[in-house]
C-alpha cells in the first residue's frame, strides 16, 4: 500500500518507521529542514538498550503533499488538526486514519463527507529525539476503527503488520476513544499537577481518593453506561504503567503546549452542553492551562 | 512582667527574642538540648543583610515549667496543642496567649475555664535557622484578642513592645482568626501545589479562576457574611507577600508536617457538619495530605 504520514512528531515518526517495512510511506512534515534530514540520513529507530536501526522512509513537506496515496495516515495532535483540515478536504486520498487524543476532533470529521474514514487510539509510549529519531519506550497496540465507510483497507493495514506494532480493529469507535479520553483526563492531569507517576496515583490513598472522585465527573458528564469497565481499565493502564511519567507531565517539563483542551477541555464543553457541574474537571483544566501560561511568560 | 514562651519553633524563637527585651522571658523547648544551646550561646535574631544580635534567655525544657509567670504565649503548632493541653491545665498560670493557625483549637481552649485567655494571629514571616537563631524575613504585626476574661495583661503587653514587634489589639478574636484561616486557606494549598510564589495566584489569570473558587467555597462553609471584605484581605495579602513562598510550599519543600489539618481540616469538619459540598477544599486537602505521605515515605 501506498501510505502517507503527515506529521513527523514522535507518533509520525514511530508509524513510519514500522509502516514502512511493509509499505511505500511517504511522510509529510512541517518543515523543509525536517524532510532534508530523513531524506538524506534516513529515520532512526532506538529501542531500549540503545539498539538502532534505520529505514530509508522518503519525507517531504506538507504543502508538497498531493494526496495520491491509499490512505493517509493523520499524526498530528488535536491542536493542529484544524490548520489540517483544509488540505485534507483540497487533495483526494483514498483514506484517512486519524490517531488524535480525545473526542472534539470527531465533529470535524462529520465534514469530510466522501472518504472512507477510521479513527486509532494509540497506546504505544514514543519520544522524538530529534528530528529523523524516534525512541519507542513503551511498547502497546494501536486500536483503530470505522468511522465512516467501508472497513476493507483497514484489515489489509492491520494483517499486513508484524506483531510487534499491531493495529487492532475494533467495533465501536466512540467506545474505543471515549475509554482512552478517560484514562487521559484522570491520568494526564493529576500526574502532572501532583508531579507524581502514573502508579502514584493509586498508590497513594489520598491521591486515590482524587482520582476517584475525578472519574465519577467524567463518567458524569459523558454519561458512562458501563462505568465499572472504564474504571477497570483506568485502574489497569495506571497499574501497567506505574513506572512511566504521563505525556502530559513531559509536556508540562518540557515546556510544551499539552493536549488539555482536547481531553478535558472537551469534558467542559460537554458538561456545559448539560448543565452538569464538574468543579474538579474544572480546577485541573485550569491547573494545566496555569502551567502552560507560566511556561509561555518564562 | 514575667512571660513563659511555649515552644522553641521559629514563632517561640521570635518572640523569646523581641520579649525579651522589656520582659524576663522564660522559654520552654522540646527538647533539652536546645534549652542548653540557648542557655550556653544565647538566642541569636538574623535580619536582613545578615546583621545578628544576640538576647539571653533563660530557656528549659517544658517539663521543668512551674507555671509560675505572669503570663504564657503558647507557639506551637495547632496539631502540637493537644499534647500540650492536659500541662496547661495542671499549672497555674496568669494568663495565656494562643498563637496557633486555624480556628479548631477554640474549641479546646473552652476547657480552660479558670484563666484569662487570648488568643493571637501572627503576621511575621520567620525561620528558625538553629536551635537558637531565628531569621525575621518578614515584618509584620502580632493581633490579638480576648478570648475570655480581662483585657489588663494583654494592653500592658501590647503596650510595652517596641514599633518593630507591635501587638495590636483587636475587638473580636472570631472574626480575627476567621480572617487568617481565610487567607491560609487559599493561598497555602494553592501555592503548594502549583509550586509557585504567592503573587503568581493573582497574576496567572488561570489560577486567579481557582483562587476566587476555592474562596467562594471557604466563604460558603464559613458562611462570611461580609465577603467581600475577605476577599479584599486575600488580594492585599498575596499583593504583599507576592514574591514570598508560603509556609506551607515551605513545609512541604522541607519535608516537614503542614497545618493543613488545622486548615481545611477545620474547613471539612465545618462543611460536613453543615451539610455542605466543598468539592475543592476537599481536593486540595487530599492533595496536601497525599504530598505529606510521599515525603513520609521517601
Amino acid at each position: 500500500m501506498k501510505i502517507a504520514i503527515i506529521g513527523g512528531g514522535s507518533l509520525g515518526l514511530l508509524f513510519s518507521y514500522y509502516l514502512s517495512a511493509k509499505h511505500e510511506v511517504h511522510l509529510f512534515t512541517r518543515t523543509q529542514q525536517q524532510a532534508d534530514l530523513i531524506n538524506t540520513q534516513g529515520l532512526q529507530m532506538i529501542k531500549l538498550g540503545d539498539e538502532r536501526t534505520t529505514h530509508n522512509v522518503y519525507a517531504a513537506p506538507l504543502h508538497a503533499w498531493q494526496g495520491t496515496e491509499d490512505m493517509a495516515i493523520i499524526a498530528v495532535k488535536q491542536y493542529q488538526l484544524p490548520d489540517i483540515m483544509p488540505i485534507l478536504t483540497a487533495k483526494t486520498v483514498g483514506s484517512l486514519l486519524f490517531l488524535q487524543n480525545g473526542y472534539g476532533h470527531i465533529k470535524m470529521l462529520k465534514n469530510l463527507t466522501s472518504f472512507p474514514i477510521f479513527v486509532g487510539s494509540v497506546e504505544h509510549g514514543a519520544v522524538r529525539s530529534s528530528g529523523n529519531a524516534v525512541i519507542h519506550n513503551g511498547a502497546g497496540v494501536t486500536r483503530a476503527a470505522v468511522f465512516q465507510g467501508s472497513e476493507i483497507l483497514l484489515r489489509e493495514l492491520s494483517a499486513s503488520l508484524a506483531s510487534e506494532f499491531p493495529i487492532i480493529r475494533e467495533e465501536d469507535y466512540e467506545g474505543m476513544l471515549i475509554k482512552k479520553l478517560v484514562v487521559n483526563s484522570v491520568i494526564n492531569p493529576l500526574t502532572a499537577i501532583l508531579n507524581v507517576k502514573n502508579g502514584e496515583l493509586i498508590r497513594n490513598p489520598y491521591y486515590k481518593e482524587i482520582f476517584e472522585k475525578l472519574f465519577e465527573e467524567c463518567a458524569q458528564v459523558l454519561e458512562l453506561h458501563n462505568k465499572e469497565d472504564y474504571f477497570e481499565n483506568l485502574l489497569n493502564v495506571c497499574e501497567k504503567t506505574a513506572e512511566n511519567h504521563s505525556s502530559m507531565y513531559k509536556d508540562l517539563e518540557n515546556g510544551r503546549k499539552t493536549e488539555i483542551d482536547a481531553i478535558l477541555g472537551y469534558l467542559l464543553e460537554e458538561a456545559a452542553r448539560k448543565n452538569i457541574k464538574a468543579p474538579l474537571i474544572h480546577n485541573y483544566f485550569e491547573c494545566i492551562k496555569g502551567k502552560e501560561h507560566e511556561k509561555e511568560g518564562a
